[in-house]
């Protein structure tokens, strides 16, 4: 097919699209965006991780151009932006459904492979179960998702042969592959378009009986207009009682002392990232959901790589080892109990475990990514965050206030000013947590007050900068 | 690990075993079989598709060794065959737990997923969905079934590097990716053992996370002494009323004359595979539940390649455009909706369109294989096969008495002495059978008077021979 405007020609008024891609990278299907923010067809269903970054040829395009009606999407808002779809979401033009990563992928293929439905555990005990069908195998709750399929997909791959075998590159594959299988039609953009015999067998991605047409890009976006995602400078350190606590890289430093060798865990976006410097010469195994496994540390400048980042946006290198898979590959992963840790910034941490960290008062919808099904999946949770917020008010509390993750899930808390622990889940209810250690120059006392809730005091509690000498 | 005996020594009495492997190939994991056999280890669960070729290191060497007490398989006999598990099964000192192939792969995968059940069409109207949850979703039935996870799997592949990261070839992915996934404790053998970094991360077919332990291979089953799988010579036609019928070739010939180019089609064992012999030179593209989309025709001696054979065990080649994936992908294009046409053999069709091709009476268990999957998602369901069975009963019935594949599915008939059609499905019942065409030499009564339903008959009755002309 000679052009995107040919390519997404038949997508009228009112069909429902998924656009693949994912979060902040620049990897979106942009050629075919931007026909379709030409062709301005209006009244679309769009499913998508996120709309992307705004300001760049991604699916904030539709929104701005007034295009979408439905918007599917585990990140409808980030903290600190408010963007065009926020607003007609607010004002009631746009209506909104969140789902998480996990979910949203594995519904995807789901709808096909031809299933109807899944009982999966992600989103128990949260609003994304309301309304929803729960039912108790083995003693443990899952939640009924029905299958999705969409008249139309959005993909962007590295190559394409005339059969519409698909090649991604590096971690590249995210949301492409499920999106392709749920579609009835898939519109490919490649950057190469080879002879059907070109691809060998075994590199193909995507098999051709899943595409229906194939377009050459001639809409990038240009990485270096990008903000830099680039892996941040020690931070100084915040005060609480006139005092420094930890930087946000002791948090991480501390947390990463948590992590045996060969254990396998996926890091957050957000402060959990400060994990990554410390086990980078570690046989710590890093996992990231848009599918890759066992990768390497932070990209210099000189070593970037467009198509290979981790699920937060940072550029990455592989070391040997490395994996590349697709979203759902990642989730299978996650929720599987294949990871010994997941470590997730967040909003609030409940007494009895509970997580809140994808939506706060005022925000419309939030950023579930991939944390419901982490949270859900892994072996421990552990969470990184400053003890109080912008405003000094505790963010360990009693109860959480904020919309929830996952109940009863935490088994680790990494502050500023302290670890506490308690027994990871299994079954029974682990309890209270426990003030293991505290931040050097801070008194129990200290800590204590600064901590909305209650917490078992450790015989001995230990100094925090000295558990990593 | 040093051996296949030190990698399943922890294999207990009583344990879940998968064992990957595909039909009557000879690609199993034959070392840690053997190992597991010489352990003696008994009480086994086993899950596979089939337990292999009987008399090699497959999984019949578990069962002649008494070892397996459950068996959970997708074939547990085949005709003119009695395996020393059907002995068992028959005495009682074996269970059975008969599977379609798809939803096999797809509960294993579901399990390795952590999920905790899928809704599939597949099995509806079968003694496969008895006992088990139906749901309408969009007024169509899915049957409730359960993730599968095991304690061990056993898993053959071609190289693997010591972190796990696993590389099949060719064709033979099959069930091996999902019955790790769902394996607690998953062992691989492999034809290569490589350091790690030297496999490239785009080139592992299953990443590291979900493999335990790696052996080399040092059992194969030799592909000379397997019985010869290739296509067999144009066979004499079979006689009705003293006059020949079609010969299988010219069944197969008058098959794929059916088949519009470019349309994706899967070739069942036994008589459908003659079809391939039609559109071999054609625009046609075949599927194999194994793994392989748009492979070529079959192998001659030279040409063979022990990674490459279709479903039924023929060895076939490539051809530009193909592409290799796993069994879990295969059904996904199966169920998916995406094959125009699957072409089954059958024992019997129904007036209404009911397949019964899996079982007969006498037989224990039966061959289910991926036909519930095919027949549940095929745009269209061709059956080819002989008019009347051995002693002269008509295959075309009334109604089915053996058991059902599935209801209402059948949209042609193509047998040695016609062609009968009707509307493919679409919601509405498509009615009645139309005899369209004759072979050369019998006339409308005499096929009529073979045939066992009430048909209509076309005012215009053509010759079959006619329609590839």
């Amino acid at each position: 097919m000679a052009s995107a405007a040919e390519a997404i020609a038949d997508i009228d008024d009112g069909a429902s699209v998924g656009i693949a891609g994912f979060g902040l990278s620049h990897r979106y299907p942009s050629t075919l965006i931007s026909a379709l923010a030409e062709k301005g067809t209006r009244g679309l269903t769009v499913y998508c991780n996120g709309l992307g970054q705004p300001g760049f040829p991604t699916g904030h395009v539709l929104a701005e151009n007034h295009q979408i009606a439905h918007l599917v999407t585990c990140f409808s808002a980030r903290p600190g932006v408010v963007s065009e779809a926020e607003k007609q979401i607010d004002a009631g033009e746009m209506t909104l459904e969140m789902v998480p990563q996990g979910t949203l992928v594995e519904r995807m293929r789901a709808g096909g492979a031809g299933l109807a439905a899944i009982y999966t555990p992600t989103g128990f005990g949260s609003e994304i179960a309301e309304g929803k069908d729960i039912r108790y195998f083995d003693g443990r709750p899952y939640v009924l998702e029905r299958a999705i399929t969409t008249d139309f997909a959005l993909i962007r791959a590295q190559r394409a042969d005339h059969f519409g075998n698909v090649v991604f590159r590096g971690g590249s594959q995210n949301f492409n592959v499920s999106f392709a299988k749920a579609a009835r039609v898939t519109i490919v953009e490649a950057e190469e378009i080879v002879e059907t015999g070109a691809i060998a067998p075994e590199d193909v991605d995507l098999p051709g009986v899943f595409v229906t047409r194939v377009v050459p890009i001639t809409v990038r976006m240009d990485i270096r207009n990008l903000p830099k995602r680039v892996n941040r400078p020690p931070s100084s350190a915040k005060e609480y009682l006139g005092k420094p606590a930890l930087t946000r890289e002791q948090i991480g430093r501390r947390a990463a002392a948590l992590l045996p060798d060969n254990s396998v865990v996926n890091l957050g976006a957000g402060l959990p990232v400060q994990v990554a410097n410390w086990v980078r010469d570690r046989p710590v195994v890093l996992h990231a959901e848009n599918g890759l496994l066992n990768y390497g540390g932070f990209a210099t400048d000189e070593e970037l790589d467009p198509d290979l980042h981790d699920a937060g946006g940072m550029f990455v290198t592989t070391r040997d080892g490395t994996s590349f898979f697709d979203s759902v590959t990642s989730f299978e992963i996650a929720r599987g109990g294949r990871l010994y840790a997941v470590i997730l910034g967040t909003y609030q941490v409940g007494a009895n475990g509970d997580l809140a960290n994808w939506s706060a008062p005022g925000m419309i919808g939030g950023g579930i990514g991939g944390a419901m099904d982490l949270a859900a999946g892994a072996q421990h949770v552990f969470t990184t965050l400053e003890h109080c917020d912008s405003r000094g008010r505790p963010k360990l509390v009693e109860r959480c206030e904020f919309p929830l993750t996952m109940p009863n899930c935490v088994d680790a808390i990494i502050t500023d000013l302290a670890l506490l622990r308690r027994p990871s889940r299994g079954g029974r209810d682990p309890g209270r947590f426990t003030l293991e250690e505290i931040a050097a120059g801070f008194t129990v006392d200290e800590v204590l007050s600064l901590t909305g809730m209650t917490v078992d005091v450790a015989d001995e509690v230990r100094v925090m900068q000295e558990a990593w000498l």
